[in-house]
């Protein structure tokens, strides 16, 4: 069975997130529809990165098989038009080895999570960026974030409901920087637990504000203890923006 | 009288434009109307640019006048606030000289058009940039774009509800750039007619598509006849960016 690849951008506002549920829309239904409407076949996908309600992609990957041969730009042009009216593009198709898997065989995931940080609250960014008016330290957030880079048992940075069998996790990447009124936070890793980037970028607006010290940020992640995470930072400012294979 | 500036971010989506109509929401009227909640006073506001339906504004400017003296920082909050849940935000707020009047002192105003040239529509930028499918020559758009530098009868590129009484500008900035997917058109002139940046890159899309070579483009300019010009670019790509006084 020839297997497919396709690179999709999305905006996560009006789903109920990556994965398939019985009463909410989901990325992965319209998806999946979409392919049966030009295909005529039923397919089972996966994607690299199981995103939560309200996050986006701008390139999330998923993997899916056909009985038969298809031009790859035939895939994109067709899933382009089956997945309207919703706010789904898919960037790239194309065929791929047997041994390819968009999940299992991805080597980095990059995250990035934007926040507007003004006064006025977002306008032409709605449900894009996380609001946050009180000026925040961006320097002391950065540090914040090099002393957790590394492989750590990431427990108080990790949803109750992840599946994951270890907490363990290497973080590659996290860097905090300002970009005018946006505050830019990039995370990448081999693979992340369940809520773990927003769960972070919530401990670091405690940082940013001055409520907590880099050193107790580094305090939180080593008490492994959900309990010492700081609130959650919305979905609306997290994009998963590239898989490396 | 004191006078204030406001510097305001708008995504110009579900307003009838900038200028008040007798059935249709604008952008001036809620901010008339915020004036009116915090202060009491019923204000007449100028702005640098009346942008047409669905333009956007990154940095568009207004000027009105008090009879008392307010804390800038305090109107700036009270319009953040009393323009909800608009699409719009107040960036800064300041007290000016009373010979200050935003759309007469400007001395130049900047504007951004941007198109999204990919196959795939927008996902995450809906109503925020011209989706262009077919891949434009953006070499030839941007030789095009600089051979109508400086001072001309615009009157090729000027809606034919245009008041401005002389058809005479002068073009400081027009250039045409690539980031990736994304196709930046830059303006900048002290004043602009009616609809100029919109048919200027409407145009340009037909040299872009190798519809019309640079040459023609300059000699629809010299043509001064409206009926030379391009189909017009939709508003949801351009952006009044910045005003300079």
């Amino acid at each position: 069975m020839p297997r497919y690849k396709l690179v999709i951008e999305y905006n996560g506002g009006p789903f109920s997130g990556w994965q398939r549920q019985a009463h909410a829309l989901s990325v992965q239904q319209v998806i999946e529809e979409a392919i049966t409407r030009f295909s005529g076949e039923t397919v089972g996908i996966q994607a690299a990165g199981r995103t939560d309600s309200g996050v986006h992609a701008l390139g999330q990957v998923v993997s899916f098989d056909l009985s038969r041969d298809w031009d790859p730009f035939r895939i994109r042009e067709a899933m382009n038009f089956h997945t309207k009216p919703h706010p789904i593009a898919i960037i790239t198709a194309e065929a791929v080895p047997d041994e390819f898997e968009a999940r299992f065989s991805a080597t980095a995931r990059h995250y990035e999570y934007r926040i507007l940080n003004r006064r006025g609250r977002p306008a032409l960014d709605t449900g894009k960026v996380w609001h946050v008016p009180m000026d925040l330290d961006v320097d002391a957030m950065h540090f914040a974030a090099q002393s957790i880079l590394g492989k750590h048992d990431f427990t108080t940075f990790r949803a109750a409901e992840c599946q994951a069998n270890s907490p363990i996790r290497t973080l590659d990447t996290f860097t905090v920087s300002r970009q005018g009124e946006i505050i830019v936070v990039i995370a990448k890793a081999r693979s992340f637990l369940h809520s773990q980037v927003r769960s972070m970028v919530g401990s670091l607006k405690l940082v940013g504000e001055g409520r907590w010290t880099p050193a107790a940020f580094r305090a939180a992640l080593d008490a492994h203890d959900r309990s010492r995470c700081g609130p959650l930072a919305p979905p609306d400012g997290l994009y998963l923006t590239k898989v490396d294979y």
